[in-house]
């Protein structure tokens, strides 16, 4: 008997009869003697009428308000599928976010959770019920709703996984496991069995969308057994998500991310002297702007190049930015370009070896793929290329790297 | 300056652009000085929209769940609402009733307020708050959402009201106060300024659905100064309601009241002994029908007759009932009738007049209209006759006192 809490999302749980088939493979998983803690999201598209009539009301709706109106999306979830729980015949119970007490801060709309008490359900699972709860929200200490921002329900998952000690959280979702690429621009893209931690977090932080990153930060640090899994499934082991530890041989590269949603400036001409940066990126951070890649290559007379990427939308505030900051420190010019893509060689086995970043960059090559930007990290390698080269690029270090066959990259 | 509640009901923030009148309202109000609680109900429409949703999983809905479902409701409404009060520049915090705690017994469904802790609500109301309440729910000493049956948002109104002893509890609705009848079968139906609470209660009861029965109930317990007025006008008084000690004259009759919706059974040829009503009604308690005239004329030969009414959804189950019964008792026979209306006048000024019965008898006799039962209190006397006489029977009585003409009624 293992304890388990599985995660459904908007689509899972998108209609009547979607809620009943997710009560089916619950009643499963209750037959063969597990107890079942079960998450769930708002039905597929609720979250966004209620932010239509939020906004129909106040361009920027309060955010205190805002999370009382949101949190009623996962509220009607919660007693429906407990309801189509017991109309299976099982016992069940449904909680709100309040009702667990899942305290959390009080940034509202993006929460972070600081406690769960797990009494009840604790009780509830020892007297034989399905625990339902809803996800994506909690209360603060003075008694506020809270919720924690887009995808907040994988996250209550991993959380409740994590106080209730459960040997795994299932993240179920549209698609059965994480793949070595999107197989819409990859037919041969090949399910990951499993893929470490470190790695999902760079696939997830680099647009495969799969699972929220903070959710996997959070199973990370409190070491959940996270699994995801198609709802529309019923076999399938999905995609396991362990820590480097667990495994012994790695293949090298388990996956290529890539990212069209952003785009590069660079200020060209800086003074090559300390502080420099931190002079140019202040006023970015200033507007309230994300950055993610920064590039600086090595000075020449006294002045240097310094790139950056920003999302997409946030590219013309970025150059009005930059354009004021330039006449400031004394630099050439200031240029931009929103038609770039990132692509990323993701695997933990990339930092014990050596030839890697040749490999990928004379791929890249021999497609006439110019690369625009270059970063690294310990597990990953990211290249800008221009926008139009983008699945050209995806589908060449797919094929260089053979992921198509199993551990036998590189 | 004075503390005021208010009650919006569904219709009355039935659309974003009605919520946004709502708190145009509210801001009047503000701008006077006044303190001000809003309770609202769900959106017109939303609470069948969420019962239907449950019956499509299960055909009785489990009532725990369908409370945590239908609470969700008012939970949309008080975040709009209190997002449009911060449009218009005002302070304003929304509050379930979970998190006012509105505290209650756990009868899902039907639930009723034990306490209502006050502190939250007084402190934002002196530091210049609007405080918004979600109608109709509670929590129960568990920690469970309750909701408090259809209507049940005025009884919210009318328990704050009571527990910060505001100055004025006003229910807002899409009539303009309560009228001697209703002006769609009588034209000349004259708003009236007061009412008294029992005749309220027995309004209500009959079947003028301005207020929920257990609201008024309630607000004569705690001495609520009620008034119920129009969301759609600007203008007017509405209708107090009042404490029969505060008005030393009063009209004789305040109102007829009607209802089609019972039936009538009649068990012929009862045995005249002890203990025989109970032999007849015992059975349709068991049988969960309620029952609301009842009717029983002395007797000859040792038997009698034996009528009651029920709501006609009943009238096949309760007429189940009674065969079985009749056979028992060793009665006749068992008749009924699905075909009636009741018609009620009402008046606290009747129970020390003579004369207002044989008026009323004779106004229906000079129509032509037969009375099949007859049924008095202290504040009123109710007829049953023939269904396709009820219009006609409200119109000869309105007529007959006068009840058009301000003070002139009998």
């Amino acid at each position: 008997m293992a304890l388990i809490v599985q995660k459904y999302g908007g689509t899972s749980v998108g209609s009547i009869e979607r809620i009943r088939n997710v009560a089916e493979r619950v009643a499963k998983f209750k037959a063969l003697g597990h107890q079942v803690v079960v998450v769930v999201s708002a039905m597929a598209g609720e979250t966004n009428r209620l932010i239509e009539l939020a906004k129909q009301i106040q361009k920027e709706p309060d955010p205190r308000e805002l999370d009382v109106l949101l949190s009623t999306g996962e509220q009607v979830t919660i007693a429906l599928l407990a309801m189509a729980l017991k109309d299976l015949g099982l016992k069940a119970k449904s909680y709100t976010g309040g009702q667990v007490r899942i305290l959390t801060d009080d940034a509202h709309t993006k929460a972070r959770i600081l406690s769960i008490d797990e009494d009840n359900i604790r009780r509830d699972l020892a007297s034989g019920h399905v625990v339902v709860v809803a996800g994506f929200q909690g209360v603060d200490a003075a008694g506020n709703i809270t919720t924690l921002g887009r995808g907040g329900s994988d996250t209550t998952g991993v959380a409740l996984a994590a106080a209730l000690k459960a040997d795994e959280c299932q993240i179920y979702t549209d698609v059965d496991g994480v793949y070595t690429t999107d197989p819409r621009i990859v037919p041969e893209a090949r399910r990951l069995k499993t893929i470490t931690f470190e790695e999902m977090l760079e696939m997830a932080s680099l647009g495969s969308k799969v699972l929220q990153i903070r959710s996997v930060e959070f199973a990370g640090k409190y070491k959940v057994r996270l699994r995801v899994l198609s709802s529309f499934e019923d076999e399938g082991e999905g995609t396991l998500i362990t820590f480097e530890e667990d495994t012994m041989e790695r293949p090298l590269i388990s996956g290529i991310a890539f990212n069209r949603e952003e785009a590069k400036l660079t200020v060209l001409g800086v003074p090559d002297r300390p502080g420099i940066a931190a002079h140019i990126l202040g006023p970015i951070a200033e507007a309230n702007i994300d950055v993610d890649m920064i590039v600086q290559n090595v000075g020449h007379d006294g002045t240097t190049d310094f790139s950056f990427t920003v999302h997409r939308n946030e590219f013309k505030k970025a150059m009005a930015v930059l354009e004021k900051v330039k006449d400031e420190i004394g630099a050439r010019a200031v240029i931009g370009d929103d038609k770039i893509a990132k692509v990323s060689l993701v695997g933990v086995g990339m930092r014990t070896h050596a030839g890697i970043a040749s490999k990928m960059f004379k791929a890249l090559s021999d497609e006439n793929i110019n690369i625009q930007m270059i970063s690294t990290s310990e597990i990953k390698i990211s290249v800008v290329v221009d926008d139009k080269y983008m699945e050209l690029a995806v589908r060449a270090l797919h094929q260089a790297f053979e992921l198509d066959k199993e551990g036998v990259a590189a």
